[in-house]
């Protein structure tokens, strides 16, 4: 099977294809000036190129479906999208989070692992997991939340590995407010990898290509003004009307 | 400091550009077909294009010294060499197996890591490390070995982990006939990160420019025959010679 696995929900953006388990080719960027919407799709056709496969050739497109900065998912997820539905080929989304936690293997089953990105405001976006034998386990779902409120929920574990570029960030206050041993996990994971969502992507079911959506987590500013002012629908998802 | 890492000394063509300890940009291909003789100079113009750097910006050349193929050995420390050299910059060798082993964590810090990379004959390349709290430390020099020869140096340790992509070609051999804990390190270590040897090769001493050669650590077919039939000759090296 050829994946083609693609995120871009953060500032790095990474893309690789994959044959089965094996790596191809990936090309990760993290750099600022970089604009996700130009520079993805001719990355894209270079990496093909550069493994000599053509585009009808994939067989299951991977994308990182959040959360995320907004533009970055929707560029990631319009793309992957647009490649599923163009090339008739199978489509499936991965936890942006899940990507940042899946590389790191503690020996001690119980140890936890925190992939977390900065999300202002003294909020995160951060989900809780750990590596069991049958593979990586979602303790806390990826949410948007309150450092505050995310240190009350670490406070029940004794061992807790944050990762992502971030969670140097909130390191300190994470190790001086939760009971437990606190470590960063090795630089090399700072960044999401593709390969690694590729490979993530290769043991998970396939979705209807017209129902995916990006799991933001949060609200934009506009939903949040539009919800303010129309408290009577606020069980009406807006996100999905549009 | 601006660090551009490259690795070539296996099949996996790997480089990044770092700014210090941080990912601009990295590229990997792992493609049979792909010559890295013809592929590298590009990838790296490319590369430097892409985070907008000019070779001039360049502070250090970061190389995989070796173990690995003779022909991949030459064309990377070949290239980094004469770039060092014509750019006026700083040169620094890391061990390609210390690249394979140094995103592997292990919580328990008398875990050992065993990076290796199939020699053919029923031999590896291979070496023994630890991470300690001042980061990763070799117990067994790189090296050529038998693997029988391997598995008895591996005797002594209670739980090993084996990493690299051929790593799976000896796992059964080596879980056999150790008494030991053997596990293979997660899939996505399988290949070398140019990103992790820019970082390793940060915090090493850099090298006399003309004086750096790779680390075969075995000979060649040519070498084999020459001392073969000039036992008189035994302690004169022969790469350095020419």
């Amino acid at each position: 099977m050829i994946i083609l696995a693609i995120d871009t929900s953060n500032r790095p953006l990474s893309v690789a294809v994959l044959q089965d388990t094996q790596l191809l080719a990936t090309v990760t960027f993290n750099y600022r000036q970089k604009d996700h919407s130009t520079t993805l799709l001719p990355l894209i056709a270079d990496l093909l190129k550069q493994v000599d496969l053509q585009p009808s050739q994939i067989d299951r497109i991977v994308v990182a479906q959040g959360p995320g900065s907004y533009t970055g998912l929707r560029i990631g997820v319009t793309a992957a999208k647009t490649l599923a539905f163009v090339l008739k080929k199978e489509l499936v989304g991965v936890s942006s989070l899940a990507v940042l936690a899946a590389p790191v293997q503690p020996e001690n089953d119980e140890t936890v692992i925190v992939p977390m990105f900065d999300a202002r405001r003294e909020c995160v976006f951060a989900g809780i997991y750990q590596q069991k034998n049958e593979g990586l386990v979602s303790l806390l779902a990826d949410q948007h939340l309150a450092l505050t409120k995310l240190i009350a929920v670490l406070k029940k574990y004794s061992k807790i590995i944050l990762v992502g570029q971030d969670a140097i960030l909130f390191n300190q206050q994470i190790q001086e407010n939760v009971h437990a041993e606190v470590v960063l996990a090795n630089k090399v994971f700072d960044y999401p990898q593709a390969y690694q969502l590729g490979l993530l992507g290769r043991i998970t079911n396939p979705v209807g290509i017209h129902d995916f959506v990006p799991h933001y987590l949060r609200l934009t500013q506009a939903e949040k003004y539009w919800l303010d002012h129309h408290q009577e629908k606020l069980n009406e998802p807006l996100v999905e009307k549009f």
